[in-house]
């Protein structure tokens, strides 16, 4: 049997009709090399700006049904006309929606999860030869409403779609080269990675890293799909492949550095030191659908039998979780939007012991202070002042040794890795 | 039970923002008169000349499924915008694709024809209050293909809906006023009628009114639909009511006077005069999918023992019945695009001599040439010369007093009216 080839193209990949002529140019190629080849396509350009833009002209609030209904059109557009475009290269190909497929979803307006996908229709036109493209983004619930899947959409279409269909790979095709030891914007001689295993790209990409929404990478990883991250433009570049780690030929401890510039760090000082104080906190913010990041509390508990509470949320969130610490009324609130998250990652980190400390010695000696510091198996995070972020993120990347792309080789305590 | 009430805007009608406001404002008016409102709108305004655009930039002969793919997609932006126009004026309205209602068609693109509408979904929105408002001009094939109607596919589902819904009435807006005894724009004076029988429309609308598809009053004559054209942008102004004759309360020999400027007349001399001929030519047209309008046989048999056939064409089919007419190898084709149809057409000559040679001796009395002439029941169509259109046309209207819209004095010897 044939292998079967997911690809994607994002918005900026079918921005207009050159574009789309070198997407059906790229889907035409994986077929020429004796693949299936599903191709999901997201709106074209500013398309869902565009439709905004009339949404809010007409109504302050537009039902999010509606706006479901309008974004959806995007790529209703933009898959009938790759599908021309394959056609006119002298292959057959045909379009369809997320409808005329059974994308189905959970009942939810904006933000639907994936919950199953038909793929007899699939199968039958993959048997005919034909290459199909297919609307990102979209789906349909059980009872023929048409509903979206929010941000990073499409990208989870087509995982999802790789996964139904027992693909060999999904290929993510959009505007950068592939995923980078860090953000090549702020130091320009960041590498691209070879490969990456699902868990760091999952932490990058919270971390910072906008190259793929978490959400796919998270489905990738729970079906095992093989993801590819790769330009739409310079197809002899393989881009980044991002797989299971037991699967990856190269590991190193660090993979890559990335900074979160949203983020503000709220500090509750002198709050009551017993049970349930944290919990109170917490659950309502969780209330107020508040997500924190980091949390930290200190141990040492002070002669007033207080203690003090610090955490990050976004930036977006800061006036509203002033406000819901302001009716708990617990302790004093300190507001600080003067932070940066700086965050290094990498599996490899969870055997070699001494990375932590490679780190906070890099920032120490170039005079950054760290304010907070946050760990899990495979990332180190630290708030930093805002200005230093970006000589955090060039320290961070040189002492790692992520410019040569090769293994790190890390000054300090590190012991030596082969 | 409530009165169904169905409207139709068209593309003109529903061309930006504001212009969709007032078609929210109208289906609003309708639903606070105490009736269920069912809206069908077209694709706004020039979007389909941009989608064929992008279309032709991509391929010389994009498939036509792909084609009903994406020309779908521009009903799907409008009604998404008017459901959220009308909520945002404080009223409930639920918006649906023809996938989602099952507005089935035949299995041919570009100009499917309705087979069948499934009126459950319909029936529970309107039974929960909700404008429902679809799009128009697409259909679904029973596989789940899209198809589109074709050319007065929006009036047509607009009627097809009120049919399956048994509405009380279709409300066809658009940016005329309502249906006119003749073009307003070559004979100033044209008056706008206030009724007109189906069979007089469908001739009028043959005879090149542009106001409806005729393929939309057909449906109409068939199921019974009362149809009112009027304009959306005059909403105190009731428009033209287009129903069955034996409801009608005014009663005139000549409802309207219309030209059709885009025919070409074929005249093939000398064919032999034994049975079969005519038959042999019109089927070999036919195979090639030409319409052929008025037909004139000579009776007058000639001394060689051949005949003469005239018939009309569309003007973009004149070079291909040329070579059908070659490939027989009948006798002499003349080929002749300088020529007019002008008609008048009336429900109330049936019952009346004397409107045939009323009309006749006016273009007689005023130097127009009749080349050729051909009568219905209730049309009576001359071809003149095309410079002499809009002059037959002015003098047509005036001898059969349409000026004042009011019931025909018509000079000669018709015999009055009252």
């Amino acid at each position: 049997m044939k292998k079967i080839i997911v690809q994607k193209f994002g918005g900026t990949s079918v921005a207009d009709t050159d574009k789309i002529k070198n997407a059906a140019r790229t889907a035409v190629k994986e077929k020429q090399n004796g693949n299936d080849v599903v191709v999901v396509v997201s709106a074209m350009g500013h398309t869902t700006d565009y439709l905004v833009k009339m949404a809010k002209d007409l109504s302050d609030e537009p039902s999010s049904r509606e706006m479901d209904m309008l974004l959806s059109t995007g790529e209703g557009v933009s898959i009938a006309l790759l599908a021309m475009a394959i056609q006119a290269q002298g292959y057959d190909a045909v379009s369809f929606n997320a409808m005329q497929i059974g994308i189905i979803t959970e009942n939810v307006h904006s933000k639907a999860r994936i919950t199953d996908i038909k793929t007899d229709k699939l199968k039958k036109n993959l048997a005919e030869g034909k290459i199909i493209v297919i609307a990102g983004f979209q789906g349909v619930t059980p009872d023929g409403e048409i509903t979206t899947l929010g941000r990073g959409g499409s990208d989870t279409s087509a995982v999802a779609l790789a996964a139904a269909l027992n693909a060999h790979r999904c290929d993510i095709y959009t505007d950068v080269d592939g995923v980078y030891t860090t953000d090549p914007r702020v130091v320009p001689n960041a590498s691209m990675l070879r490969e990456i295993s699902y868990d760091e790209m999952l932490e990058l990409a919270h971390a910072g890293a906008n190259v793929l929404h978490p959400r796919s990478v998270e489905t990738a990883k729970h079906f095992s799909v093989p993801l590819r991250v790769r330009s739409s433009f310079k197809l002899d570049n393989l881009g980044t492949l991002i797989l299971g780690v037991e699967k990856m030929e190269i590991y190193q401890p660090v993979a890559g550095v990335a900074a979160d510039l949203s983020q503000t760090r709220i500090v509750v000082t002198d709050v009551p030191d017993k049970p349930g104080t944290a919990a109170l906190i917490f659950s309502k913010l969780a209330e107020e659908n508040i997500s924190v990041d980091m949390i930290i509390q200190s141990y040492a508990k002070k002669a007033s039998g207080t203690n003090d509470i610090a955490f990050t949320v976004d930036d977006a969130d800061a006036e509203k979780t002033a406000k819901v610490l302001d009716e708990i009324q617990f302790g004093n609130v300190k507001i600080d939007k003067d932070i940066a998250k700086v965050s290094i990652v990498g599996a490899g980190m969870i055997d070699r012991p001494g990375i932590a400390s490679a780190m906070f010695t890099a920032l120490a000696q170039n005079n950054i202070n760290i304010r907070m510091i946050s760990t899990s198996e495979i990332k180190i995070s630290c708030l930093v002042n805002k200005e230093d972020a970006q000589k955090a993120l060039k320290v961070l990347h040189k002492v790692f040794g992520l410019e040569s792309g090769k293994i790190a080789e890390v000054k300090g305590d590190l012991p030596p890795v082969g």
